[in-house]
């Protein structure tokens, strides 16, 4: 768990969950020890692990320290004993549909097993990790294909190694076209109110010795009109069945600045985002954070006494603003409702 | 002084220059005196005072000390002695034109002036003071006029008394408005880096009792395509010749979200923020402030040592995307060349 290794945020050793503490970094570099299911959504809740992915992987693990409480508590019932935990980490954030599917593919195990569940279910929840790294490289290569020999991107938030099992999803493109020669400056918005770019793409980039330029977000259709970018590139949180494409707030006013200054518009997300059963974005839960994190900053009451503030911390993205969305089975252009569903018999 | 009164945040009083510390409101409600001009144009760089019509209120009041510093120097050579004083205010700040207008305003005079200079460059003073007030309150009525009967709107940065030399331009317009009973809401982006729309305009709004709701300025989007708002209403810094209006980083954003989403972009400043010099925005010098803004949080280092920050405070939104500009003058809807050259004989 050296920073200096390859970037990971979550490790399971030793019978226990660990996840580096994110609202701490840069600054600090601190890892918790979770043994609880309860506390793996309150460190969910919390921000402590942050990002789509990582918050479904994360959740995973929350299911063995469920089933391992569970089954100690109650051997013969312990899939009824489970139920209040599961309802407690499906719970810990709205937004990510990846959470959702995790935990929908961990109990899908449980009918099957026999005796103490643990190691079944820690396999299942390592091979889920596994399999995020894997798609992440995957959509790197994919992704990384679509940009021109040389240029510059924007990204926002971080959907790098903290934010996934590993390597990244928009930020996986971006590490695998650098690596390839094709990209001469990464500009990263420093995404208010929790600064995940300034605090966590800028770490992993420097990590990485990619050349990284922070910006406020509002300088964001400067930069554009610069003619210094000719992607931007970002995550999701959950994707519709039509591509519609829930993320970070601020990606909506990203994709409508980018087709307004000729600039292409790709999301990166494995298919454990997409949510098949939601027709159009429009029915994507969208959390909202309360008000503090806009009226504080650094702890510190900032605005008058009196201000009231409105704090949506995803937005949507509309398919028609998304030039490319890119996943592990491929990518899709220009996505629309039938091109989508060509991602779930691939 | 008291901060119940109506607000202001530039007096001159017992032969000196006050200015309301702006860098610690709302937290703070300290007043620095001044008593040079070397140190009235530190506190402009300083951002002591900000906003383009506040700027020039104050180098115009920076002039009268300047001309005691020099008379006192040297009687008969003042106007020789005041030069590098001069030169100081003008390089204290670059992009609000006003600066530049306010202190050629009270060159104007020099030739004309016999024997101590003081009190007619104090008369000067203000009357730009004055006039701006007077401005300010012809906009409130010329902008609010514009906006239908009922609804919301959003503004930017902090374009209010603190900003003006008393009731503001963007925020002048909502004042009136609101007086008239034509707001339910009022949404105010927080304006990074310097965050003068959670710390100034809300304060502002609080005040006096306007309904005001902060938001992320990456929420904007959001906000627009919510229908909620009809109007964006801003100020500037300074304003070509073709109607482009330069204006805090992140306007030229909301202009493009705007006209993305149907709703309509005032700009409200008065005309000594037009410099007929400039044919079109593109030659408007944009300030950079430095990486420091960006990469440090109330103090303290946030992003990752190694990584770079690009910080253009000031953006121009060309005069396409503009639907109004409120002059005290009168309105310029549309704006062009040829519309905008009418004010000039207005």
């Amino acid at each position: 768990m050296n920073p200096h290794d390859s970037l990971r945020a979550i490790e399971w050793r030793d019978g226990r969950l660990y996840l580096l503490d994110q609202r701490k970094l840069p600054g600090q570099y601190e890892w918790l020890e979770l043994n609880t299911a309860r506390d793996t959504a309150r460190a969910i809740t919390d921000m402590v692990v942050r990002g789509a992915p990582a918050i479904g992987i994360t959740a995973a693990y929350g299911v063995v320290l469920a089933a391992r409480a569970a089954y100690a508590q109650a051997q013969a019932n312990w899939r009824e004993a489970i139920q209040d935990d599961l309802a407690v980490l499906a719970a810990s954030r709205p937004t990510a549909v990846n959470l959702f599917w995790a935990l929908q593919r961990m109990q899908n195990l449980f009918s099957a097993l026999n005796g103490d569940p643990e190691s079944a279910l820690l396999n299942e929840a390592e091979q889920i990790h596994a399999e995020d790294i894997a798609a992440n490289q995957r959509m790197g290569a994919l992704g990384a294909a679509l940009l021109p020999d040389s240029g510059g991107v924007l990204t926002h938030c971080n959907t790098g190694s903290l934010a996934t099992g590993g390597y990244g999803t928009a930020l996986g493109v971006i590490r695998s076209a650098y690596a390839q020669g094709k990209l001469t400056q990464v500009y990263a918005d420093e995404t208010r109110p929790w600064l995940q770019g300034a605090r966590l793409t800028a770490w992993e980039l420097v990590h990485d010795k990619i050349p990284v330029q922070l910006i406020a977000d509002s300088a964001a259709a400067s930069l554009l009109r610069t003619g210094q970018v000719q992607w931007v590139i970002v995550g999701a949180d959950r994707i519709a069945a039509n591509g519609d494409a829930a993320n970070k707030i601020g990606t909506y006013s990203l994709a409508v600045l980018a087709r307004h200054h000729g600039v292409k518009f790709m999301v990166a997300a494995p298919t454990s985002t997409i949510d098949w059963q939601l027709a159009e974005g429009a029915a994507i839960p969208i959390e909202d954070r309360g008000p503090q994190e806009i009226l504080n900053l650094a702890g510190q009451r900032v605005a008058a006494e009196g201000a009231a503030a409105w704090n949506p911390v995803f937005d949507v993205t509309p398919a028609e603003l998304i030039d490319a969305i890119v996943t592990e089975k491929g990518v899709v252009e220009s996505p629309t409702r039938d091109k989508m569903a060509r991602l779930q018999s691939a």
